[in-house]
């Protein structure tokens, strides 16, 4: 179910390289991903978690709304991480030439379907 | 001048609340903003900070290129993050209507002026 939803998402972004379903505790759900060189998604997002929790935290003290996205861009790839819940966010990774907008606009649409798929 | 660049990117962003051009140290070279009740633009810079110094060191232990932008978007604001090299970053914040897409364009219009000034 996870798998399917998150293989669309991939299939469907231009330059689409992978997608990760995960907690903020930093344990995956479901993954999918091609193969790039040098590039273990589930380690960079592992990576990334601690700062994600750092930024809602922050947005929470400092009391500047619900968090709902974040994207970090390198010369390399972008990666659009987008929160669903208090619990589970899904991070979407696309190569340098990727079309994140494409990719927001399918976390967006699957967004519901997930949270439902969450229970 | 580093007053009067960050000025004229806030004023052609729609949307603009403030910009604010910071070291990774957490100091801040210069800073503009609009008054927005509840909102200290300062402050949400600095408590970003370490989130980005941890992506930034992620990004590098894993290899995944040069960063770039961080984009933090909550459902009142939107903050994007433009790296100018190792030491300094500006940050823009626009409301939840703001025109991101401009601003992305405004920062690196102005990112070698930055660099300019910054010496």
């Amino acid at each position: 179910m996870f798998n399917k939803i998150l293989d669309s998402i991939v299939e469907e972004t231009g330059g689409g390289i992978g997608a990760i379903l995960m907690g903020y505790d930093g344990i995956a759900i479901e993954q999918v991903s091609r193969d790039v060189e040098g590039l273990d998604l589930s380690l960079v997002t592992v990576e990334f978690v601690s700062a994600l929790q750092e930024i809602r935290k922050a947005v929470e003290i400092l009391k500047l709304g619900n968090l709902e996205e974040v994207t970090i861009k390198t010369d390399k790839f972008q990666t659009i991480v987008r929160v669903l819940n208090q619990e589970y966010f899904i991070a979407l990774t696309v190569d340098d030439q990727g079309n994140l907008g494409k990719g927001r606009y399918l976390l967006s649409r699957e967004k519901n379907n997930l949270l439902a798929a969450l229970g």
